[in-house]
């Protein structure tokens, strides 16, 4: 019978750091941001949400989400606000084209699992709204381009919009107040510039600090200096990176992130009460990427932190030997070095004692990886054709 | 013979912890500031220096400084211009008056002494040229007020202008080229608001950050965030600080002090490369802080960092159980506990294990003190009669 069908689709969709910072909402029903920010996609060979997204007349109880194998709640605002867009867009379609089943009117069940430990600290909502809204999107067939999809899975999470591309990607900020024109766009694809990785060094914090929601209306709430940021330090930041990206230059590109980290921490312990998410195993971390640059007499590396103690450093492939040679001895005992950091190791790049003692100490694993694409389709579903929940 | 006469005087100098900082100068051979900066006056029962200035026509070999019974270096332009203004001031009594013995032409010995460790990473620069130039000034009984005198310290030590005055003090930025207008005043004398304590957490820091001198003028050269500070955090701070001063209003000189302190650091932490002066320990004592405060359900305690991973928390000496009860259980270990801290120890304001911990481990001890006087004129000599060092 028709009524019983399983409909699915999915979808998979890779995480993002951001080297020209989000902090700030200046709506935060509509999640519009308080200035432009930009981020690089990672691989999802590495790092990767895998979503399916199905609806059927057979569900009953409404609309359910199962993240990494337990029951999620859909009543957020978030939540909400996708899932109300995406199915008006659809019932558009249904409007326009009778002969479309009605799955607009149909109860959704999605099902998500990320390929790396939610214990990493790595901020996985950007990488699941956006796997989210693309796997319904994939579901109900929705013409809409990546941009177009942005716009719905920034009223999921901020930073998810950015995840609906590959490569080198923008969020323009945008200032009509209704949001629509607050969308991420490309910089430039992954394949402008394929050797860029990245090192993530991943910080064991003794507690969760402050959730990037609330610390971000605190900055803008208590901050002196942060109105300097968005007027004037953001938008210059955002020019020169769009520019590293556009000439490959990656000494600006790496002078600019590490500044905008920089900018962005300061405008955190300049709010009130103070939030630190940099502990001194981050601050160890920038001083190896100091050293590292000193040491190769050139930019090789660039760190940056998201509201959590956890290092990216960014580095090109062919620096690998200076960048990787100077972690893998010290940290070889983490989990996460693939083949190649070990090849690396024979670099003559040392990192001092107390520097290295800190690293060995506080890095708890590290992840390996580098620039790839945006969402995928894929024919691997986390929900069966009767509609029961894949256990894997 | 008159020839062989040695002329001596003595002074003893305060330390300050400034509650707005000095970060920055807008003229670096004139010390000039590029904002205000207001400052607590410390008792110097618990430290200070004791300088005595000599000069006699039997010292050979030029001007020379000891400093701790070390011979210190006098070639300096920061010492030289201290010198050559005391020298000049001098000159035109004597020339004024032709009676008086010809000090400005006379070779100076100058001895000064900490009665603190400088193990502690105190800033003793400013109790050290107060002393110096206070030294000198009684030695040639130039009739200059301590605002006068604060024109010349400047010029040895940015922050030593603020410790010719006991009490509260602020150092006007002044706007005239030749920096005749940048000297310290008072906001209000020690009588006004003696209840004001401070307690240090002395914080062993692994390795000397950068020094402040060189620190504040990349944080004016590279910082984004740090004119936004100047043009506008620090005016209104000012303005709250003298206006909770002159009130004695605790809770509004608490918020100030903590606020200006958390900017003066997100200035240095937006420093590229960044500074960084507060610790993992140091963090942990802004949590105490504010634990204390949420206890005691109204603000009873203040932090605020200088150029170092130290804490200095002040609060009223009526609040000592709430802030020394919170502090001395954990610290108990730790040198520099007075007689009052035990007997405010029952105090039920309790520290969570971790940041306890934290603070155990870090803070290798403690300084009990309060707001203080200017400097004293005193007999004590450390150069005797017949030009000697007096060795203790």
């Amino acid at each position: 019978m028709a009524e019983q069908e399983v409909y699915r689709a999915s979808t998979t969709a890779p995480v993002n750091i951001a080297v020209v910072k989000y902090w700030g909402k200046r709506d935060t029903k509509l999640n519009l941001p308080t200035n432009s920010s930009i981020s690089v996609t990672l691989s999802q060979a590495d790092l990767r949400t895998l979503t399916t997204a199905s609806c059927s007349a057979s569900y009953v109880g409404g609309d359910i989400l199962v993240l990494n194998g337990e029951p999620s709640d859909v009543s957020g605002a978030r939540t909400q606000a996708c899932f109300r867009e995406l199915r008006a867009r659809r019932a558009a379609l249904e409007a326009a084209d009778r002969s479309l089943p009605k799955l607009s009117t149909l109860p959704l069940k999605i099902v998500s699992e990320n390929n790396f430990p939610t214990a990493a600290g790595l901020a996985s909502s950007a990488a699941g709204f956006a796997a989210l809204v693309q796997a319904i999107a994939n579901l109900y067939q929705l013409p809409d381009s990546p941009s177009e999809l942005s716009l719905v899975a920034r009223q999921g999470s901020g930073s998810a919009c950015r995840s609906l591309f590959g490569g080198y990607v923008a969020w323009r900020m945008g200032d009509k107040v209704d949001g629509s024109d607050s969308k991420a766009d490309l910089v430039a694809p992954a394949e402008h510039w394929t050797s860029m990785r990245a090192l993530i060094l991943v910080v064991s914090a003794a507690k969760k600090g402050v959730s990037s929601t609330s610390g971000m209306q605190r900055t803008v709430e208590t901050s002196g200096l942060f109105k300097q940021r968005i007027d004037h330090v953001v938008p210059a930041n955002m020019e020169l990176m769009e520019q590293a990206i556009r000439d490959r230059n990656f000494a600006q590109f790496a002078e600019v992130t590490m500044r905008d980290s920089n900018s962005f921490h300061a405008c955190c312990a300049d709010t009130y009460p103070p939030i630190f998410y940099m502990n001194d195993v981050s601050r160890a971390a920038i001083r190896a990427v100091e050293a590292i640059n000193k040491q190769a007499d050139r930019t090789v590396a660039a760190y940056t932190f998201d509201a959590g103690p956890n290092c990216v450093v960014y580095y090109l492939e062919e620096d690998a030997p200076s960048v990787l040679g100077a972690f893998e001895p010290i940290l070889a005992g983490s989990d996460g070095w693939k083949k190649e950091a070990s090849a690396a190791a024979s670099s003559d790049v040392k990192l001092d004692e107390s520097l290295a003692a800190a690293l060995k100490e506080g890095v708890s694993r590290v992840i390996m990886t580098g620039v790839g694409e945006g969402p995928l389709r894929t024919d691997e579903f986390l929900v069966a054709a009767d509609g029961s929940t894949v256990l894997r």
